[in-house]
């Protein structure tokens, strides 16, 4: 299986970024810990971008190939309908994660413009829920 | 571990129910499979009820003792004060649990009262969903 | 034909409650006049509780045994997701029904969480909107 | 007793008219299946109109000699405070009524403005809906 | 082709109605313009009215013969739900035109309560929308 | 100057219709006390129509011809973006006229379509809300 | 008759303020018409105050002792609560005035506070709106 | 004076659940601090559950007999038809409670479905909030 | 122990001012009340206006040096963030008294501006509102 | 004329994207027919992009320049205030196109952020969108 | 130049008030400070108030004479109507000061009533949010 | 000090775009303004892009390492959770700053998903506000 590991805006501090929200691990660990968990006969293929369209060109290119994407749209996720319109028009199956639990943040975070289109949501696990939604995948 | 896996109202019809929404397994597979997962060092509690209240009763009596609760609050999710009162009263953590991707269903399925006090919360993997909790108090 | 009657909070207090809303007659007078009607041909089969897990558990054990439903949910008519679930969840067919006419009370009570997904709604015929719900029932 | 049969904007479409939704009947056939059941007694009185302000008029007319009106509004069932002001002016009792369950449908069909000031309400019976609301004038 | 050409409320003000916003033509000149453009293998056969009901009777009338249609709804484009009805009620496909931007002004005028069972919708070109309009029709 | 006194659906049942709301005065009075205080250099035309379609008909009719309007446009008050069009189109200055305190009544009675485009308001008054719009006009 | 007439605040500012809208003259000159037409046998008491409470002080004062106020609250129309309840606790009949059409201003303009418990509205008619209301009271 | 002190659910929790928020009095406490309020000429009867259909069983049951009712409903107040049905139908009158001021809280604690059928509503003083309870009764 | 009793806008009206809703009580009847039950260990100093600013002034004024404080803010409750941030402001604390039950009036009564920062909210229990306050602070 | 062919977010994806929302056709099938209808005289110049900024840039760049610009904005058309923006800035009139018709899909596609500040607005015409955009601005 | 230095409610405890809100620093040092800015060429008139119309009259006062005003309006700019009815009335510009970042507050501190009719905003500076209004007015 | 000048979508259209909003000078003006209040002990580094995600990029990248950033975010200001997150996860204070007075314009410009994460904000001064945010950092 190829699954693709799409992180989206300010994703790319994680390690640096309100550790008591987003914890002390980095995006590198994120994957270091994917890839053991994959093992051999699996790919992770990470990608970060904090462009809305570099996503969406990522989510397009990879939409067709690819067996599934791990997707954290960060920021984009409650006010993208283009990233919505990318995930539904791929046929690769999407998984959205958060690292926080975003139903216990601000009021503007309750409300997700993916979750329609993909296929699970995982969210509140820190880095377990990229872990949670490998397993998804795998399973 | 102790874990407690509490399903709400409804999910007692598990695989006589909207077999297209919420999937062919019964209550009973998914204790099975959870149990098959759990393996001997680790014990699942079941527990299912049509009514607010007891779920309230059985959150209260657990939430001192077990070490994790996997909850489908069903369609209390949406609307109970109450439960979420109960969730933040106790210890445990407890993770939130759908079978379907209730973000992709009627608007008022959108929001759950629950989540704002619970651990994590995954939704949209049908029976899966229940294994991936369980991962995630496991780990 | 088996018909359920089914009744939801504060509805055994028919006769004592509210009058000039609700009527003089009492839950008892309800079933005399729906068994009169219905005759030797069709049973009629009582329920009443103040709690909602009980009228799902009700609407389970009979609706797929049951030819219809009568049900007036009361209170739970405006907030009950779960019950609005477990219509949706059985194969006999319920018919929403309300002594008062709810479009006339308070802006609360304007919204029914049940009448999508009931076959049909009859509101402000006081004891004969019973007897409507059973006449469409048996026609 | 001498009981008005009114129908508003489309209903002269009955037959035609979106067969899954509104059935195969017409309106023909709803007065026939109505003059039937009034006997010979009672007298239906059929109407029909396109014309918000023509309902408005028949209401008004009627309103003060016959002893009972059914009552489809249409489409001008969401918009018309008209048709209610006129239903609130006249003397004659209203039943409101519905073939398709309207609670089932567009969000923008659950509310109406005129079963505030209706004796009572009928909806999702298809021709059996006008023939409870001739029962309810009857009894 | 035969093509309806339907205006609503006050479209036959034209030319006299606040010029900076619709213009200096006349409904003449519109119905002159598109019967060049219609040449003569096509028929334009335009009617107008102010009431609501009248061009419900119009739309059921010719929406069963006609080829299209094309319908500026004028003010009652905001608020009609009968004539939503008809539309979705009838077979021929009808094109929503407005004349000025709707969307640049008011609030109110922001909503269309037809777009959703109209074919498709030209607004904001003056007299053009209309020639727009007839160019979907016969391409 | 030739003034119209312009009423909408349901002012022809005044003195029929909800006294302790509307008066016991009838149309007619509200014609003749005006006609007496008009005098005879200054014309009065009454009108009345329960269809909004006619309304705006006559509103266009008189328009561009009379000195001022009386309008009291009913349930229509509330809904009609087409009235306010008309308004809006026409030369005349209209005066917005309610017998009752339409403020002081349903919550959607507090906004009216029209206000925004009329010359005054004048509500609450009785009979004499039409005298001190006449009032107004002539002065 | 003694005939209270009570400005709210920035109405001192009358024929210095945004003259576009409220027009040339001053609350002297509004307060010599209306002297002039009440004539010898009805006494008109001016008050004007920025100051809510001074409002209500005066309402409070007057409200059981004259035959009748106009009142034009200025901003405090949209926003006082404690006014409303000062009109709704005298005896004293209430006409709410207004200079300028506030329901053709920003939306904000469009509620008034105070509709509710008083006698009339008048608004839209510059210096005319006190003139009709002092007709009103002297009627 | 035989007076109900009703609690709803998680209220069974008080001093072990988030003490911060609802002190370390546990509702034996409350019941003990009222009995030696009381005295001997008044009798306290407690009552708790979690179940709402419960809570509305003995509010029907005590509601004719007893002089008074202290009703804390916990997370039920903010949304709960049935009980306020309940309270709406019996004779006694109910005093509402809450240990913590719920409207120093999370916005859905704001309002409470119970405060319009309730004689009178005290909230934010701890276990005081019942004294000053009983107090009113006792009064 | 000092107190104070500060009451807002149009209770000085007491006893005159709707007596169905507000009781025939006087506002010295409340002072002399509570002098009697404070005793003469306790200070109640009594401050009643009808302006806002003036009700801050006083807040300010005694939020240093006063042991605690009955407020009833009357029509400000509901609308003022100056009054709220007076209380946030001062040490004393400040108990929000409502003779009558504002939840059970009309919907802008519903929400208070200031509960949030108050200690407790009492309301409903007409004279004896205040005097539950004043045993709240005595205790 | 100079025209550009500016196309938003998945665009790129046409003829494999949800073709039965968006039809067959790709891209360059648009870019194809345009030309042809253009001819020689004309000049379509195409552009595509996933990136909001990009569309923003290419916007500023050719707003100057060009004759007309044809803009699918895609899934920024409900979210981008910076489009609006950028159209606002330039000077080429803009037109706004839709492959599907927005209006008859989900809520959120309703409301765009751009037609206020277009020149007139297309939508639902499949392909056509496009030729009657260029239609429009040849005329 | 003249420069009106406003301020209202609450803003008199400056020093006192929640200092992690609004600093340890008094009224008098902003005045201090602002007088050193303005050197001898410039004149800094103070002027506090915590009531609302007592605001309007120093505004009314100085807004035909002063060069500039800076206006804390305090809890007042969240409300009033009044006020901003003030600022549109007079002449000098006035600059809307806010010590702590009202954006990063409560829910009902992020709208302005004020904001639309002043010249600027600057928010979130402690005591620098003055020193800058000034510096945009002398510069 | 090192300083940085961050614009978004359109800002470089300054002096080509609507003026009259706007100003006349160029972001360049602004630059070479703020270069010389700075001074030779200070930097100003200037950025401008329309793309949200290259804004994110540099907020990123200067945002541990600069003392200070003046962000005008254009379009993005309302609708950017990505943005917003930016800020809140960098160390560089910065400050919000708006040429024009974005609360007196459209409804949809009052909202400011930045200002929460934001130490201050400035709008309405045109150039001037560049300047004030930069004499707010140096002070």
């Amino acid at each position: 299986m190829k699954i693709g590991l799409l992180n989206g805006p300010n994703l790319n501090l994680l390690g640096k970024r309100e550790p008591s929200l987003y914890g002390n691990f980095t995006l590198d660990d994120v994957y270091n810990r994917l890839k053991i968990i994959a093992g051999k006969e699996n790919e992770i293929i990470p990608f970060q971008s904090n462009v809305e369209g570099e996503l969406i060109d990522k989510l397009q290119e990879v939409g067709f190939k690819y067996d599934g994407i791990l997707l954290n749209a960060g920021g984009y996720t409650h006010t993208s309908v283009a990233i919505r319109d990318a995930i539904a028009a791929i046929k690769t199956p999407v998984i959205e994660i958060h690292i926080s639990n975003i139903y216990a943040r601000e009021e503007f975070r309750h409300q997700s413009m993916i979750s329609g289109v993909c296929k699970g949501i995982i969210a509140g696990f820190g880095l377990d829920s990229y872990v949670l939604g490998l397993d998804s995948l795998l399973s």
